[in-house]
């Protein structure tokens, strides 16, 4: 529920419109929504400020279905990840103002517009094998009402194309780094910039990558300040914490 | 040096007082000053924001006392990390307003004042033994320039002791949990608030902790959004991270 | 052999009525069968208290029929985890009266009824797509003769949840968490009850999640005491140390 | 608090001798004492019966002893793990009574007595060298109010000295199985016994010991049913989670 | 080329029935045969005392069927490990005398007679599902030359059933162990029996096995002596061990 | 862009007939040219001497397609690498002469010829499985041109075969290595040569290999000099490395 | 105690000279005999044929005395391994024929004389550091009544002066090779002599070695048939199993 | 023994000055030298053109000594890495024109001057911690022959500084890149020239560095071609590979 609607309901009970007994039971029963297979967090966006997100693998279709259903009616906003198309298809038969991202696996409902503030985050992309991962961070951002600048291919072995954007790198408010292989970029980013770093190993690379070991590693001992890292492939994490310090006021 | 002396320096080579050679030479020249065993980053503090660091370990003292001497020419704010008491016996014979930290085994000097925001950073720690890396973290904070809330021995096994204490957690434009052994407490809270969460794992623990490894892990895969993670006990990088978002304006 | 058929036997013997070298050879012939590819334990029921389990991967069609084939004509009470239902489909031709149970990909067979304490087993999961291991450790401890409460989807990224749920979790005599992901749900849990936790560790997640082993570590460090940890995905393994543990007198 | 001073303020509040306000603070003061560097969860005997342990490495001997000496005042039983002699010497000046266990480098100190079970927790030791951990185990389970069996060097490469002890094995309620090496001890007497076994791995063994890793690991994937595993010397681990098992009634 | 021939060659140029220098072809020739894709070792069976072996895995149909049938013209008997039933479909063409074995996934041809000792090895299998490895073994040490004994599915989870089968255990010259999961076994026949023991891990089991590695670390770390390691699922590195020690003369 | 035609932009310049502006547009835009997806880096040629490459894996075939397109129009040599047949086809259809290298699963353009130097790089292979790797380094080196010559299936098991062929290695002017399993092959080649070893791990073996990590750790830790070390399965890296050393003069 | 008195104490029951609950008491009593802190094996000898031995580390200087004076009581030949010089010290005054090997760090006591077969087992080691690990395998293996053959600083960067050697080696019946670095030698004696290896990582070396991993792998992975690994620096584990096999007739 | 008195000894043999037989004997002789601990490998000048190099870890004072001493009488250069100050001292007794650089805590002694190329080597150093890996580089390399050109403390963080010094790195032959933490040196490095570039992964960073892996599989990934690995903390390999490359002609 949103504040407004909480607001309301207390006053209702200070006011002696509805008895403490039935106020408790609203406030229970909305603060999260029981599905049998999972418990939908409506108090969420009250806590946190953003709406619910489902994370689709290890879920049935039947089971994303009914969770998304039961967003739909309360007219969230929904960000499901991780999709294939086919999940997308089940999806729209329920909710038929679904978008889908197909290189993000991402399917996206806007039900409320958000205020955008004028800042932006850039998104950096070292290789084009990292854009998936790129554009889960960046369609996560910009649900979450933020504005997204796409910088891509800018690798360390030919930095020359990473001064070139420089300008519009230094301009945002938070940069998201996404990179595989040996993820040197966030390092090289974060010497350049006086702005949060967010970096992303991507599980892009071969043999002693190690499905993103090798990137997540390198990120972690970064040598340059103000560069702190999520988990390997998780754009989601990325742009969900970049959008939250954008929106910082 | 400074972004002032920097557009001095510029109008006076427009207003020809400095011929655009001897300007060169100049910016050149303090860009970075060459040590021999390092070169002083003297341009950073114009790049990135804040003035240099010194990290201790794999250094001599003589070494350390070389960069430390050059900084302090300079009238810049000084952090030395990793440093033993010994050490800053040493420093302080070139530098007789440093300052120690035996918690965090930090050695600062300040020479300049800051301005700093009226908004908080809260470093919160699961246990006592945590207590040096959350300390490390609050030193560099608050030689950048922050006011810092320390909230001590909150971890998920008592976990009454951290509800006690969610105002002032709430209260913090961002947030660095510091955690060892299983790494829990970064999940928890960033389920509770709505600002970025900055999770620093320590190496505290034994056996299957791994030096830090199981709460490294544990808090890279963190359910809850708005999570990033720095390096295993890597208080200086939360600190200096945290700092610049609360500055973000 | 049941420990009322042993005692008839040693009483037969006793009392003269089978000699102790015909003794011998029943005693032995009884304490397992020799199937070829498999020795079933018939002995097993007595020294542990429980009928024989059959895991089903690695093992061919035919291997898995003729041990299921041997137990049920010994009237056994039989439990096949990590079975698909193709395989199910096989086991219900020779056992007509076996039970497939989609979500934890089990088969049961009940041939004897057994005594059920009014004590019961809490199986608490964190995320819907843990689901599958907890139904697993439920199943089992239901076949085993006990009583199971589920609570479903109460991770610690919305911590509410799991404070509703928390009478019917302290009310139980054992309690099973299963986790993905960071895995912190059984340190939670461990900390607000005064009951053995069994915490089951799953491949639930992604990336630097590596199949599990960011749980298992982060649950083998919990800092709670109470909790002891089973292998990743073993929902069996959960389910019968918590039937073992509820049926303690 | 215990159980019993609760009731009275409760029924205090309720007949008016103290009004809910002051009922609250009572409340909040008693369920932890903020001693700065920890705080003590006074309330924590109410919630999991048992009381505070104080884990002494990473923890300054000043900081241990303010939290002793608290602990001491409120007449609490304490325990106090991975304590040196000469820390124990410190501990002895603030609490005379306090007593040093060498070989499990415990310090424990008896305030209140404690019902005693009629059944006893058996710890096994695979070999001399993983004495240390067993009897860690052995004094804080005694330390809780249990009675307990030891047996020790009974390693699988002599197995007949297991079986002369298999008596008093299967005689206990639970049991703690201790081995370093490959582990392969619990596997055995979990197949021989009908009881919950507590596997806990040592760091004893070099080479592909991996500190202790080999044994985690072969405890983990144990073929026995009736295994659970804790952190790798976690002897405090074990003997908490079967005091808390023999105790169940 | 066998040592008969050899014997007979150099006699010949003793002799002057073949000059040194067509010798010195001769020789060079057999000692190995170009293939393109591979070198075939004709003088192996000289130096190391057995015929060529194709670890099929890796190379192409072609490329197998070509060292096969370069091995076939010369009379040798033949070992191809890892072959599904496919690839011995094509070996057969160009070989028709080829044997399957399915379980081991091995084909062998058999063109000579070898001498066999009376002393035989025991092929040892924990479980079911670790057949396929012992059963590589087996086939491995036949062809070789040896009497192989299988006993089967005596892991230690009930141990009875391998005390029941110690008799041919210790009969044998040398004993191989077949183990997946926690590996313990020959641990525990290494304690029973003053033999040689080839443990020989397996990649059977689940989430915390890691493919193998649990059962391969417990069996390096074995606390009974005369326990020596080959790699994971080596079935046929163990059989052409245990082959080499029982043929020691 | 060649360095000759970039001389004669620079001339264009000093010699009046390009302003500065527009020679600053030109440099730029020819330095990388934007696809959208790539930024195909036209400069490189002349900082590092090499035609662009495209690795496939993780691009789309479209992306693919762009790139290459792009690299055609500018009469560019071309190595795509990892790539299938069924993307050889789609590459054909824009580029006529491509060459499609099964083994070495590369594909080649050749637009330009090159100088190739006397010297010649040996390609050593320890086993036949080996062999897709090596051929993507001969393949490498032989576009960027070099000639090769490759010894195959000389690995440390049966040593003669190798010492069979040490002139034509001993002849090299560097030598690449390739070599799974155990990964021995590098250190004894080392050992026997005075040229610069460069070692190519590959993912050839099972079990315990952990999918190369085994002889990449046994190459990086050679006890022979001169041997460095490409990451797993890494032919390229290795060729293009090899023909950079072998065309120094 | 040796077969001959327990054939005598089995005839002495058969004839009435003890009785069958005395014989029972007797036999019991001498298969091990209870320290207190250990379980000296006595009956070992006659299960595997080798007298006791006593691995130092991790066992109080009491501990290790109590063992050997018991010991040394019934007239065993003993080994103790990883016994420093002080340790000795200790021993040598309850033992005074006690003898110290410095480079093996092993005390030997040799009370009986054993039948030594002609056949000897050679000790083959790579370099000077890994000395003392292969001495640890010598000295077992002398102990235990078998001569030895020392092959030193023969590792795989200098080949020749293996060759050099070779005939030593192939004359043994079975050779020990221990290495460090990257453990290449087993392989490459695997593929020269047609004799049982067992191979012994040592953690000489640094780096990526991991403390004798990467040696360890690389021997696991060997391409070469009839190599068998123990653990890393398992010297005695070495020359344990080499005896046996040079013992088998 | 070099090439010119191995020349002579073959003509001595040809115009029978010296018979077959004795020449044998000197010629095996010459090629090593048995000092009881190692093998002096005096051939190693002719097969790989360098003089000796004694690896002082693991080695008694004695047998460093001992080796140093038979290398001094036949006027070889010496290289003794890892020596710390004090085994300095006791080999300047027997060898007084030792020299130690304390730095890279080498030993060097000089007997025969050597022919060096006019082109250099740049050792690039990451920063100040990184000096002493870098140092024995340096050391080696110009111990071999080589000038060698030292650039430090350029790492990723401030990229400034490396573009600063690029001519010099550019002008080299073969350039060796040492770096800790995050290790992404070498990427930008060889993104940025044109020659060999040979990547150091030191072991300084903390946490998550774990003592040099993450630099290790960052450079092991490097998007740059040209780019290949020695281990961790390796300097001398590097030393050695680039004097090797450095003296191609």
């Amino acid at each position: 529920m949103d504040p407004h609607k909480l607001k309301n309901l207390l006053e209702d009970i200070r006011d002696g419109r509805i008895t403490p007994d039935a106020g408790m039971t609203l406030l229970k029963d909305l603060s999260y929504l029981d599905l049998g297979c999972a418990k939908l967090d409506t108090h969420r966006e009250l806590r946190v400020g953003y709406p619910e997100v489902v994370y689709c693998p290890g879920k049935s279709t039947e089971q994303v279905k009914t969770i998304i259903r039961a967003m739909a009616e309360r007219d969230a906003n929904i960000l499901a990840t991780r999709a294939d198309e086919a999940l997308f298809m089940e999806i729209r038969q329920i909710c038929p103002d679904a978008v889908y991202h197909p290189l993000a696996k991402a399917v996206t409902v806007r039900k409320r517009t958000m205020e955008i503030p004028d800042s932006y985050i850039a998104v950096v992309t070292a290789g084009t094998s990292d854009m998936p991962v790129a554009e889960e961070a960046a369609v996560t951002a910009e649900l979450f009402g933020n504005r997204v600048e796409r910088i891509v291919d800018v690798g360390v072995a030919g930095v020359h194309r990473l001064f070139d954007k420089l300008d519009v790198i230094r301009g945002a408010r938070v940069i998201i780094v996404v990179a595989g292989m040996e993820g040197a970029l966030p390092s090289l980013v974060g010497g350049l910039v006086d702005k949060p770093v967010i970096a992303v190993p991507t599980s892009v690379g071969y043999g002693a990558s190690f499905q993103g070991l090798a990137a997540l590693l390198s990120m972690l001992n970064s040598c340059a300040g103000g560069v702190c890292v999520v988990n390997i492939d998780n754009g989601f994490g990325a742009g969900y914490m970049a959008g939250m310090i954008n929106k910082l006021r």
